[in-house]
């Protein structure tokens, strides 16, 4: 399982609170779609991260100070490589399948594509094998916002002030982007907080304003901002099947994996013409791939919540790639 | 006429260079929707703004120091207020027609609902008359961009440095919304700037970005940061259609005011759900209202562009107010 760009090897499961289960704990579990009855389930901290695997905030044994900008821009393959680098360490030559949601999809589909042979299936889900200038534009102004605080000082804030105010603006953009308009409107409408009449003022006002900014605070806690800029650069640069038609069709015949490509109806970052692009090309090269776009009002985030055709839809795929495995 | 959020007097014509003509250009002028041989033309600075008429830039007469934060928080109808005071001062009592497109349809609702006999005709073009969590959402972070730059200084930044990262930002986020998902890709796609190969770095990369950039960056000549939230804080609290149903029925049954409301099929700011809310409340009070959604690709940004249907459509309009008005 490959996490998001926020996310963690916390996947499912908690350290003695029932309230802090990992991110993707309804996905994970006996009896669930990742049963663990039936299933070994491996999900390890990406690389560029700031939660374990080596990353910006790690500290550069050439100069004994954490690498910030000097950490090297990484690819999605690189971040696969390390997942190998795992999977290998385990004793483990084929893995039954790999899955992940947005960030985590790029990574399932680069490893299906650069590595045959490995896995049997590719769950891909939720994710784009392009950003389209929308997303790279929000994008862009997420990195503008954290470069240009003053805080930021190049990438070397570690042991003074961090690039709060930035990181937390980026967070509060992306997670406008993680919702769909009507889920907002579902969740928040124009609900005024902690009180009946607006107060008609420049404070937080509205609940929407009141829930973004504790969004953005509480990501303060748990995310570094240049592992922000690092995985977030990660996907605009994403674009495994960019470059020379014919190179690539060579490619997508040495693919010996199966796909299931998943989309959801209302996710707006990652809209079904981002799956349906991933769908086309696997397609084309001959790929066995089946396609869903899911009904959920979630947005983007509808790929972390327990929707019954999307469970029913990873459990039915990974039965077949069960029963074929035998 | 009422202009948007940024807009000013500068409607049409040019002082001189016609490359910098007004930003309604296209539609007015002799043999245009607003055809000037056929009527005469009016648009003022908006109140609270910061290109002549009063607003937080201006000198607060008992400090002798600009307003900032000082100045009050509007509501629409005080807007409306100033463009009667100059009305009334040219001597007209009633117009032929008000227009405006976002926050200047905005205006034009509240005239029209407010002040019964002065307008025969209101043409409310890509506005709405409550913003939805989503429009608030991207709202409170453009604020929160502004007012957490250290720049900012509690709106006192007259004289000094002014907060230019947070207004840019704010501007960047703003254009995002509004421009459509296709007409980005159309007009950038995934094109790297000044380059073949791209660059693999944090700099400015993609031409979207550079373009997002630019417009950020020219915006920080003509506007003020104080004046941004105040006008967008005005399109937050806009909410005509809110409060008592009997109250807003017996306002309803006094306006004689014939209604265009005009949306355009690829903007998701005020998408056409936004208008059909102000139709389906104008309807059920019994308001004469003509609705059209225009194809036209250029999100919310349609309204200001040379529409071949839009303008025809408006210039159906003033020509049907016109031969009811004799």
């Amino acid at each position: 399982m490959c996490h998001a760009l926020t996310g963690d090897a916390h996947a499912a499961g908690h350290h003695g609170d029932p309230g802090k289960a990992g991110w993707w704990d309804n996905l994970i579990g006996p009896g669930r779609p990742l049963d663990t009855d039936r299933y070994f389930v491996i999900c390890a901290n990406v690389l560029g991260g700031c939660q374990g695997t080596t990353g910006p905030t790690s500290i550069d044994p050439s100069t004994g100070k954490p690498y910030g900008l000097r950490f090297p821009l990484l690819g999605v393959g690189d971040l696969v490589d390390t997942h190998r680098a795992l999977v290998a360490h385990l004793g483990v030559n084929r893995l039954l399948g790999a899955i992940g949601g947005s960030l985590g999809g790029m990574q399932v589909l680069q490893w299906a594509l650069d590595h045959p042979g490995e896995l049997a299936g590719a769950m891909v889900v939720a994710a784009s094998a392009r950003l389209s200038a929308q997303n790279i534009a929000f994008s862009a102004v997420a990195r503008e916002s954290i470069m240009r605080d003053p805080d930021f000082a190049g990438g070397d804030y570690y042991g003074g002030d961090r690039p709060d105010r930035g990181l937390m603006l980026a967070r509060m953009i992306a997670h406008i982007t993680y919702l769909s308009e009507a889920s907002m409107r579902e969740k928040f409408g124009r609900r005024i907080q902690d009180a009946i009449e607006p107060r008609y003022g420049f404070d937080v006002d509205f609940e929407v304003e009141s829930y973004l900014e504790y969004q953005g605070r509480s990501f303060l806690k748990r995310f570094d901002a240049n592992t922000y800029l690092y995985l977030a650069r990660v996907m605009d640069y994403f674009d495994p099947f960019g470059g020379d038609a014919a190179e690539l069709a060579a490619r997508l015949a040495r693919v010996d994996t199966r796909f299931l490509v998943l989309s959801f109806d209302s996710d707006w970052r990652f809209s079904t013409g981002h799956a349906r692009d991933i769908v086309r090309t696997l397609s084309a090269g001959r790929v066995p791939v089946t396609f869903r776009e899911i009904s959920a009002p979630h947005g983007h985030d509808s790929f972390l919540m327990p929707v019954p055709e999307y469970h029913k839809t990873v459990t039915g795929f990974l039965d077949r790639l069960a029963s074929e495995a035998g």
